[in-house]
């Protein structure tokens, strides 16, 4: 509950229309893609970063906690605001590219502005964009700066840091800085801008952001091939990728995962398969493309690929990729509540990994479909409950167990959904006392008064 | 001067063949490629990791300063030991390539490998470890990441901190800590690895560092072409890059670094052109290359170029890159002193920051050959000096225009060769002093100490 003063503060700084405390706010702003709920005491829409400076220095005085919200599509409960305080939005203002440099392939965007949108704006110049998490619709840029987000193309593309050329931010104590410029190289002070990112909006509020944008690629093309076991088709991935082909994405579904969506919609699926894979190439000229498919479709077939088919325009592309796209929502034949993570672990151990999964799905005996990015060896792994009430306890239980396996083969708690509230627990799994004791050192530097995001990322 | 007891500690820790406060060790790391000398107290070569952590943790104690030190190639004074205190040289025994992982496209390296080293090893294995810096035959991998090292291939891959995917390293506590991981995406916790590179050393000792490679491309050739004016040539360039075209390299020559380069060597060069321009693609079909330079040649030539060639042989692609390699030696025909320097602007500003330095240059009446890595707007500007005795303050003042110019067409103070001490007292050029008072917090949070590489970065 936000004291009478404080309110009254606020409300005048930004305006009676921008801040808010009543119940309908407050209910809206209590969620994010977890689906658990806090309620926090105001949420407040800042007019532009001169506001985020004085809301936050004005907090910090007063020790009210701030938590940052882009869209509140986190799967880890980033934007929760887990023990009341302000919900500062960047929806309602902070929305505007605010310039597209055709000149130095460099836009400059505020927190707000959705990632899809941003898509087609730079595509109308001929340029490109390429992060595109599965939130792309929804999800904005200051959302995806801060928790890193990937997405399909990263294998070809890297992910949200590798196109991140500055930041504006606002420290805990409303000073504002700049971090980074407009230069591939630039080297000179801390590089502020690469802790900040994926920092989930514990370190300062992203009020700007610099973002470096490629040509649009002239050509693409896409493939799908058919594998009668996971084992050989993770193998095709790794021996595909380590060959000199760099496609830009190379996406797989397991037996169970084809078996819900042809189950769903009925596409002609091979059920039978142990997994397919799914890859698109682009380049600048055909025999650029031509090579890599051919490249490709050697690696599959030398390991266990039974059919293998490119597209051969639009419709054939879509069709394609209509598996991939609606792995996500189909699965949920298999349960009424699904636990997703996104283990990653280096591509080679991709089988090891999905070999585990399938041993702890026997175990537990709990169905565990998988999908995902396996060209940056990314996995969604989904544990799926029927009857959530009793098996809640199990499916974690299992969950542990997967994280476990993911870190014993050098891979990592999350490729792409951060730590938030959801992983915090398992934090001790992958960090030592001393690299968590340095984090809570990073933190205390940027917010000495831990009044941003808190009580997050297990710090 | 070191105190007798710690110098026998130390001297127990690594053996008596690993620690030395002779004269003549102490002579021999007082110097980088700055010609700064600054006398250390003694120079200590750990054996491994666990000597690192103990050297740390008996220094921090006894509040002795440690200066880290690859090959002491920098051009910042960042390995220089200005107050004194030990230098701690990866040299001796910490040069080792650990493993070299095909399948997964990464290695793992100790901190005093030669760049070029580890260059050419990978290749040997059809793998490509693209960062390149003028430095590569002496300067470290540990270097490299801590000054967050350049190169010519920058423009179409990157600077190291694109390849740095993990990296363990010591704090000044004595504590070791791993950051990052050996997967393309890893959002768990705080990116300490992102602000370790490019920290020249004032956070932690880099221990082992794990790198991205690439599958190298099976084709590549090279291009020249003349312009009349430097402006045309910088308009060449950025509408090139603009296009959609990536080259690995689009390095240029104003007259003067044409002319010294002739001087010195014969070699038919256009000494009445305002600039050259050499550039290099590469790709996996012919195809591929044939189209990249067709671009070229017609963004050439649209844009002033009155000759442009390409090297049809291995000779031929030698003679054409002969003059760029050169250009730094060449350039002493202007004076025996150099004031040299990297500033970086974005691509479309080159043509404003390349009158700017012409204009001073008259003002000054001093010659400043310009040659660089125009492709990601990294210029290396050469004030030279036949008097230094005389010009050297003349030539400082000339220098700090041109930073100031640089700072604002929104460029950096340097792009490759980092702060150290000889940019220190242009930070405030560059930053704010909320952004100099977050780097103190951040040095703090590392070093409570501050015994690691002190007085460095204007900190």
């Amino acid at each position: 509950m936000l004291e009478e003063s404080h309110a009254k503060y606020l409300s005048n700084l930004v305006g009676a229309d921008n801040f808010f405390t009543d119940k309908a706010h407050l209910s809206a702003y209590a969620y994010d893609a977890t689906r658990e709920h806090y309620l926090p005491d105001g949420v407040i829409f800042p007019r532009n970063e001169q506001d985020i400076s004085q809301i936050l220095a004005y907090c910090n005085q007063h020790r009210i906690i701030i938590v940052p919200r882009g869209a509140g599509s986190g799967f880890t409960g980033g934007s929760l605001s887990v023990r009341g305080g302000l919900v500062l939005s960047v929806e309602k203002h902070m929305d505007q590219i605010l310039e597209i440099d055709q000149k130095n392939l460099i836009a400059r965007v505020q927190p707000g502005v959705i990632n899809k949108d941003f898509q087609n704006e730079v595509e109308k110049y001929g340029l490109f964009y390429p992060p595109d998490p599965a939130s792309q619709d929804q999800s904005t840029l200051g959302g995806n700066v801060s928790e890193n987000a990937g997405g399909m193309r990263a294998a070809k593309y890297g992910i949200t840091k590798d196109y991140v050329m500055a930041l504006r931010a606002v420290l805990p104590s409303g000073q504002i800085i700049r971090a980074g410029k407009k230069t591939i190289k630039d080297v000179a002070g801390f590089n502020v801008a690469g802790i900040l990112i994926a920092s989930e909006g514990c370190l300062a509020v992203i009020s700007e952001i610099t973002l470096k944008l490629l040509a649009k690629p002239k050509l693409k093309q896409s493939a799908m091939g058919v594998f009668s076991s996971i084992k050989e088709a993770m193998e095709a991935v790794y021996k595909t990728m380590a060959s000199g082909v760099v496609p830009v994405a190379m996406e797989f579904l397991d037996n169970l995962s084809i078996r819900a969506v042809e189950e769903r919609f009925k596409k002609g699926l091979p059920i039978e398969a142990g997994a397919i894979l799914i890859t698109q190439v682009d380049g600048s000229v055909s025999e650029q493309i031509a090579w890599q498919l051919q490249e490709i479709e050697k690696h599959f077939k030398a390991n266990g690929c039974t059919d293998f088919k490119t597209a051969q325009n639009t419709t054939e592309e879509e069709d394609l990729w209509f598996a991939r796209r609606n792995a996500s929502q189909s699965i949920t034949v298999y349960g009424r509540k699904k636990l997703n993570e996104d283990v990653t672990v280096p591509r080679a151990s991709l089988p090891a990994l999905l070999e585990e999964v399938g041993r702890i799905s026997q175990v537990y005996n709990l169905p565990i479909p998988c999908f995902g990015h396996t060209g940056d060896g990314n996995v969604h792994v989904n544990i799926m409950l029927e009857n959530p009430e009793e098996q809640l306890e199990k499916g974690q239980r299992a969950m542990e167990e997967i994280f476990k396996c993911a870190v014993a083969l050098e891979g990592t708690l999350s490729g792409e959904h951060g730590i938030g509230l959801s992983k915090a627990k398992f934090m001790p799994l992958a960090f030592s006392p001393e690299e968590m004791g340095l984090f809570r050192s990073i933190k205390q530097a940027f917010d000495p008064n831990n009044i941003l995001n808190p009580f997050k990322m297990g710090l």
